[in-house]
């Protein structure tokens, strides 16, 4: 049944909120609504303020610090919308808040047409980004119920010192109730859950596409590869006589590109990532064949079957390299998540929307990880991503162009529509 | 005209003698002759008693700080034993001092046999190591000529906050008068340097010989290069995208090792090497596309024919590997010096010793350099290396088993006696 009386789609007033709390919250340096710190509560203030002057309703906290907000419809049923106001310390003015403010937008859109035929939940998770003490996804992964507090989180300090028990208890947090929230995510009965954020990659601006419908969030596979040989001097030991660390990991980084771009097909669900971040040789002199080289690799695509071969055969790749060079290997796992793929009926829902609004629906993958990856063991689940230009984000450059943004938040609020229609 | 009346050759007292140095001047750590300290000078006291005891004759110090013995023969034309009793920190019980102990051997050797036909002369260059100051062959290439000490020296300070210039001083060294030793070199009318060093790699181990001749020290081209891409998540940029840094500098350094494999001619004089030893990535992270790989390079050979071709391709390689990836590359040269091939005829000699004593006459260049190389330019000049167990050197398991380091020994001192014969 369609809401009716919704008013036409327009953004002008989510750009706006944007840009005031950018201005509220932002140094010439970037954003600075560090989670648990007084600048993210000041944007939680500001919030809250918005929400109760133009909704009326109150915000709520959850045991793990998220903040909800609810439009109560005709049925319990919930649809969820969430994203998160905190930042990383110097970053951009759209990553995170943009799905909340957005989302405060369409709850402003369904007030104005009366009851919602079901109920319309905003979240603003607690601290997504982990800058400060490191563990990302805090208050999302709480809710979800795939975080151990006491083993993941009792014994962290951020640079201060600060301890982040503490710094919970100072926001009225306490970290051994962090997993009642499962209970009240349960409460609110969702039936779907929606989130839009910009890209922070660069595909869609290479593709000339405002808006694109996010089909889930990467599986990752990460690992440090330690290569063993035996330093030597650079002037007396001839070349096939060495043990040559850094070549070994060398001839291994350029197969696991290779893995990387074979196994990736040609469509973006199929498109996968392999990276070696770390390098580090000993005893990284001048004159010394490096004795030992230290490489991580961090593996991403949607498949889990996808991801399993692809490490499979890096480890294959390694073992050659190393024999090749004399070498001896071992790996370390660091980390592991499997993938998150979408809801089908959400992304056909999504893919409607972006098409409506920007006569092109471009669906690719979620590099980075985002709430919504711990809210799809739960409930239905699909993303939608605004450009970034030049892909860049976690630093004051970071933009959305306003005619991209427009697109964006349109086909969100159609989104959202739908859902609500179909729920 | 032979000497006549020679002693037979024996290593004993040779190898009796560095037992008794390295038991004065090491820790279980190693050997602790650092130049310019105070086990370096309780070394040099030791061996200017034994040459005062044993030969009655002087030790004299020349402006740069190396000493010289002289034991007179019937005409002023010099023969050169030289080499260095200072050593690394925690270093071997034969990197240097070995060269001089075994000169003090000829000279006892000489002097037994009364007035020698030429001149003989033993000296001991001051801090061939740099371990302190990390400017190496101090001594030898004051008295050689190739140092500026202003430019090179004057600014150097150690770990501990001294400044060379006061070292020396300490020492009785004064900075501004080290170019001195090049008259003082002149003077003592050099017709030959000759020295004995262990090899330091492990060359002669593999070919089973205890005893090497030096065909000269290798040319090097020493340089820095910097590889600059882009710095990007690793999620969220697909690998066709990315201009990583590192992968450039990996597929350089590969083709660095094919280009020293290629260059490499079947003897021992043809041989080449290339080595990558100091990596370095930006930001090095778990997550994050290398945006910058800095690695060094150092390329050495016997002909600066070839080594100047080495480079050329390598600089061909390098901007193959930067256009590739999408990335920039820029060189910074660190260091050169060019080839120092030893004496044809100081070789045959030396071949013939060898092969005299050991039956056979493995020839090779030597990788690191040596003081050697500072008196090229002067006089001819020529090497003998002994065998180093597993290559190793710099470190307190360096070692060359007795069998090889007695015949070594003996192959020197024929050596010796048939320079002075032929002088």
């Amino acid at each position: 049944m369609a809401s009716g009386k919704l008013p036409p789609l327009d953004s002008r007033q989510v750009i706006k909120d944007l840009k005031d709390l950018a201005r509220l919250t932002s140094t010439p340096d970037g954003a600075q609504r560090v989670a648990w710190g007084p600048v993210w509560r000041k944007a939680r203030s500001w919030f809250t303020a918005k929400v109760k002057s133009e909704l009326g309703l109150p915000v709520r906290r959850d045991s793990a610090g998220n903040n909800w907000v609810t439009l109560p419809g005709r049925r319990p049923d919930g649809v969820i919308i969430g994203s998160h106001l905190d930042s990383v310390p110097n970053g951009g003015w759209l990553d995170g808040c943009f799905g909340v403010i957005c989302g405060l937008g369409a709850l402003r859109r369904h007030r104005a047409a009366g009851k919602p035929p079901v109920t319309i939940h905003l979240v603003d998770w607690a601290d997504e980004e982990g800058a400060r003490f490191g563990r990302s996804l805090v208050g999302s992964s709480a809710a979800g119920g795939s975080l151990d507090p006491g083993r993941e989180l009792a014994h962290l300090v951020d640079r201060s010192g600060t301890r982040l028990p503490d710094a919970l208890k100072e926001n009225g947090v306490d970290l051994n109730h962090l997993l009642r929230a499962q209970k009240e995510l349960k409460d609110v009965r969702g039936k779907a859950y929606l989130e839009v954020h910009i890209e922070q990659g660069p595909v869609l601006e290479k593709m000339k596409k405002s808006t694109g419908v996010v089909l889930g969030t990467f599986g990752v596979e990460r690992h440090l590869i330690r290569f063993t040989g035996q330093a030597a001097h650079s002037g007396s030991t001839p070349i096939p006589m060495r043990r040559d660390a850094f070549l070994a990991a060398s001839e291994f980084a350029l197969a696991c590109r290779q893995i990387g771009l074979k196994m990736s097909g040609p469509t973006p669900e199929t498109r996968v990532v392999s990276t070696c971040g770390v390098v580090r040789v000993e005893p990284c002199i001048v004159t010394a064949v490096p004795g030992v080289c230290e490489i991580s690799l961090d593996q991403r695509a949607l498949s889990a079957k996808v991801l399993a071969r692809m490490n499979a055969t890096a480890r294959i790749a390694s073992a050659r390299a190393a024999k090749r060079n004399n070498v001896r290997v071992d790996w370390k796992a660091i980390w592991r998540i499997e993938p998150r793929p979408f809801n089908k009926n959400l992304l056909r829902l999504c893919a409607e929307s972006v098409q409506e609004i920007t006569g092109t629906a471009p669906r690719l993958p979620s590099g980075p990880l985002h709430d919504a990856a711990e809210m799809v063991p739960h409930m239905p689940t699909v993303m939608m991503f605004a450009l970034s230009s030049r892909g860049l984000s976690h630093c004051k450059e970071e933009d959305t162009p306003l005619p991209h943004l427009d697109r964006t938040i349109r086909s969100f609020h159609l989104l959202v529509e739908k859902v609500v229609d179909q729920a």
